[in-house]
């Protein structure tokens, strides 16, 4: 087991990001194998599953079975996506430690993707945190702002407005608020200039960049961000998910490569990369038909590397 | 035709570093059909071949050729990589207006691959300062520091011994001296120790950075040199060249991906995006069994993306 202190915070998102993206159902005790090889390599976060109708999204019917599951993991931060109060509620309900709530900075995205308003949105995650903090006290719950480098429904996303939203859901009573390149469109001034306003306006409630490499930037997006201050990442094993347009591309970024860069600059993960590896297996045979991305695992560590995160078993 | 002042200059390697790698030989006309198209997307140094024994590389028989047809382009760097002072007289007479010479920093590499020992290099570079001194002024004489970030066949190479083989070649005579990532292994935080240091070690002679995309790294690792005041990169068009390990992976950074990465930052780069895209073309006609790369170019630009780069014909 990993016993240091880490520098930085990976959120592997692949169980719910990943999975939701893909038409192949994962069994729930395989979603379990893999969950419990990622917790094994030292990941301290995962979104396990989303909140919604079993009816709109079958891989995520059994969300609730998977959050009991992965509640069992000593010290794992489970997290869960939630659209909406109804979602919150059945998320507290099954055990979560965390909801993420997706609020679009893009007005065209946020009636697209939610069919709401984002006042409706805001709204919705005034709810949500007025019944956890009736009922349920203990649960975090974020407010990721999706399209906040862009939208390929309306183009540009006035940096403004992103900023509002993040102000407006922190107000609303989320506990933080990070920023989403859900289209795969922000560059590394981008990054900065947008994490640099959000600390200014909403300081330590200031939450993950979650970046997609859609065009190839992602990993040079997180270094951006890393330098303006953040220290959350999320990011989803083998790549899985997100929109991928090329070959080897994806949407999301691919933990392995991202535990990769930051241990190698010596800023710790607390993520063992050889375990890390090892986890691609459970998440290959529970998706036999997908594509598993990830340049680093493909490469092989450089010879003579040398981690940052000490481990010991 | 761009008129405005670049930011940084973009190196195009791909007609050398990157035929130099595949198996399939580009006809000259075709070469020079691509470097023309290169040429059109505002890239004004381009590396056309290297002027070794055509034995031993037969996809570099017609470097002369190339050379002198590049040398009609007006405003452009022609460049050629010489191992030796043979090959150096060889590209002078041909006409270019600046050679490279690889010089390993890892004692094992060099040894491997060009059979002579880094202080016979450092001769090496002194005798081909002489030459161009004595028969050609005009010339620029680069010595690119292979293996500065790593080694595959020694691992590790003391960072010390990088910087003393950058102070060696400029004090046998070379105009400038950059730093190669020629086996993926760099990280940003190496980066930005490496050429801070190379900066304080030969000053304005710091040249290119010339980095690689093994491990996925490729732009962070550009971003970090930017960063450090690196202001010329080398990269190859559809990411032609180098050692490809992953699916969509390959050695050298790509060039469209590089100059989106900058272009969209604000950085100008000289180079229209359209076109270089389009010049894509004639590198897949050369040839038409290799796979071209690019996720920028398969992903499209950003909806309402605005370069750096102002172009107007």
């Amino acid at each position: 087991m990993n016993s240091t202190s880490t520098d930085i915070l990976i959120s592997e998102v692949g169980p719910r990001d990943g999975l939701q993206s893909i038409k192949s159902i994962m069994p729930t005790e395989k979603k379990n194998a893999w969950i419990d090889a990622l917790y094994t390599a030292g990941i301290r976060e995962i979104e396990v599953a989303s909140f919604v109708p079993a009816k709109l999204l079958p891989q995520m019917a059994d969300a609730d079975q998977v959050v009991r599951y992965a509640k069992n993991l000593p010290g794992l931060t489970v997290m869960a996506l939630v659209p909406n109060l109804k979602g919150a509620q059945a998320a507290i309900e099954a055990g979560v430690d965390k909801v993420t709530v997706p609020v679009s900075a893009s007005a065209a995205h946020s009636l697209a993707n939610v069919r709401k308003t984002r006042e409706e949105m805001i709204e919705e995650v005034k709810k949500i945190a007025q019944y956890r903090k009736d009922y349920a006290p203990h649960v975090k719950v974020e407010a990721g702002i999706a399209t906040a480098f862009g939208c390929t429904l309306q183009g540009l996303v006035p940096e403004d407005e992103v900023i509002w939203m993040a102000e407006q859901v922190i107000a609303a009573g989320a506990d933080e608020s990070g920023l989403s390149d859900t289209t795969g469109y922000a560059n590394p001034a981008q990054i900065k200039r947008l994490f640099k306003r959000l600390k200014a306006a909403i300081g330590d409630k200031a939450g993950a960049a979650h970046l997609h490499n859609t065009r190839g930037l992602g990993l040079a997006n997180c270094l951006a961000a890393y330098e303006e201050g953040v220290t959350s990442f999320d990011s989803s094993m083998g790549g899985l998910g997100g929109c991928p347009y090329a070959p080897g591309a994806s949407g999301n970024v691919v933990t392995e490569d991202l535990v990769f860069m930051f241990e190698a600059m010596g800023i710790k993960t607390g993520v063992n990369l050889d375990l890390l590896f090892e986890a691609r297996q459970p998440l290959q045979i529970g998706v036999p038909n997908e594509a598993i991305y990830g340049m680093v695992p493909e490469a092989g560590v450089p010879k003579g590397f040398e981690p940052a995160t000490h481990w010991s078993n």
